[in-house]
């Protein structure tokens, strides 16, 4: 693909919609992984490719709940780490919390081909200057982040078949779990087993984000760094009693008003 | 993939789906067709995924200008012919006009592989009951229908490299074109020639519904399929000095509405 000059006003879209490109033909997603990404890309275009007021909420609101978790864990699946896993990394070397690889159509290569792309990530992020507001040994903390998927050993209640498997280390212990781009099923099935349930999803009507706990509508590389932001120099803000669907209907206002702009 | 419930409200939708990620695996499809596709999902499930006001008008209007064109041509690309080659095949029986295959991402080997699915559904379609309203001989109608773009002998002015290409017999001498699913620039070129272009896109704001003479703001079966009838049973209606500007508007608001629902 020609480089896309740094004046194009959708650079940033058209360098992710590459990265899906170049992760499907390395086999790494699954076939409807690019059609997903388009619907998310015709929502991030109604959303004007930014993040709103609602979506800073959700997300200082998402960071705080992370910082008072016990057992945080952050799941992400072929897209995620496509488009975001160095976000992913130093998230969970911020908060040391393990990430797991949880797919629903899972295969070993797959999970193991997304591991890998993983281990490259947090080989390279440890080399990364110091983030501002981070105290602490960054090189140690990134390189201590444990990747969890390869061998699932706990089933998530409700669901059936290879999806509902997942690792006790990671989701099926955790209390509070960020999981970009989830299914709407394995949203409920987690709820439904009492955790905390953070999801980004683009889509404020997609089932996932009306049943979770809190909904970042944003893109999952945009959520991704302001999460950490926030983690690093926003520390006095406690969590709220979160109304999560008064924040879906001020995204969906938001959408609204960028339309008829 | 398993069979999808007839029960199930997005059935239709989800079986489109189905048939662009198997003409993607067939080859025929450019890497991102499925992108597109996926935002084409979105769009529609804003609209409801149904044919609204605003975009029957624009039906109407398209069908009365193509029976009054001298020239009609139906441009297809891959997306289009896997999920409505059959529509596109009844249209241009009735039209007596061909259809021309122009891909953006030209290659011979997706050309001639859609040419051949166009082929299959001219047969089958030929051995489908005379459609109501159809006055003539239906298989010697659609066995007539001349399926073009294997072998280019005209250059779209204004448009660089092989996206330029076509046929003389099909765009290149048309004066009236329905093309669904264009690009935005291709759009551009085929106005500054002084043709009619008649685009069906589910994004109203995207360039090419800006630029088009009528733009129905619909899922691409469902446009055939609404044209068609109004080509068979609404021979009275006479087109209209269209106002564009003002369908996609209204088409916009319909979104608005359905989302605020």
């Amino acid at each position: 693909m020609a480089r896309i000059p740094d004046s194009h006003p959708r650079k940033k879209s058209l360098e992710s919609r590459q990265k899906i490109v170049d992760g499907s033909s390395m086999g790494l997603l699954a076939d409807s992984a690019m059609i997903a990404h388009g619907r998310g890309e015709a929502f991030d275009y109604l959303l004007g490719e930014r993040t709103t007021g609602s979506a800073r909420e959700a997300i200082r609101e998402s960071a705080a709940r992370l910082r008072n978790a016990r057992r945080p864990v952050i799941s992400v699946n072929g897209n995620t780490v496509v488009l975001a896993g160095d976000g992913a990394i130093r998230l969970a070397a911020v908060l040391g919390c393990p990430i797991e690889v949880n797919l629903y159509y899972r295969t070993p290569t797959r999970v193991n081909g997304l591991i890998s792309l993983l281990e490259e990530w947090r080989s390279k992020v440890s080399q990364e200057d110091v983030p501002d507001g981070f105290d602490g040994d960054w090189k140690e903390s990134v390189e201590g982040v444990s990747l969890l998927g390869e061998s699932p050993n706990f089933e998530i209640e409700g669901l059936e078949g290879p999806r509902s498997n997942c690792t006790l280390e990671g989701i099926g212990g955790a209390d509070t779990i960020l999981v970009p781009l989830e299914d709407g099923d394995r949203c409920e099935a987690l709820i439904s087993l009492g955790k905390e349930v953070l999801v980004v999803d683009l889509n404020p009507l997609s089932r996932s984000s009306r049943m979770a706990t809190v909904t970042i509508v944003d893109e999952v590389s945009r959520a991704f760094e302001g999460i950490l932001s926030h983690l690093l120099n926003d520390s006095d803000y406690m969590q709220t009693e979160w109304d999560n669907r008064k924040s879906l209907k001020e995204s969906l206002k938001e959408i609204g008003d960028h339309f008829s702009e």
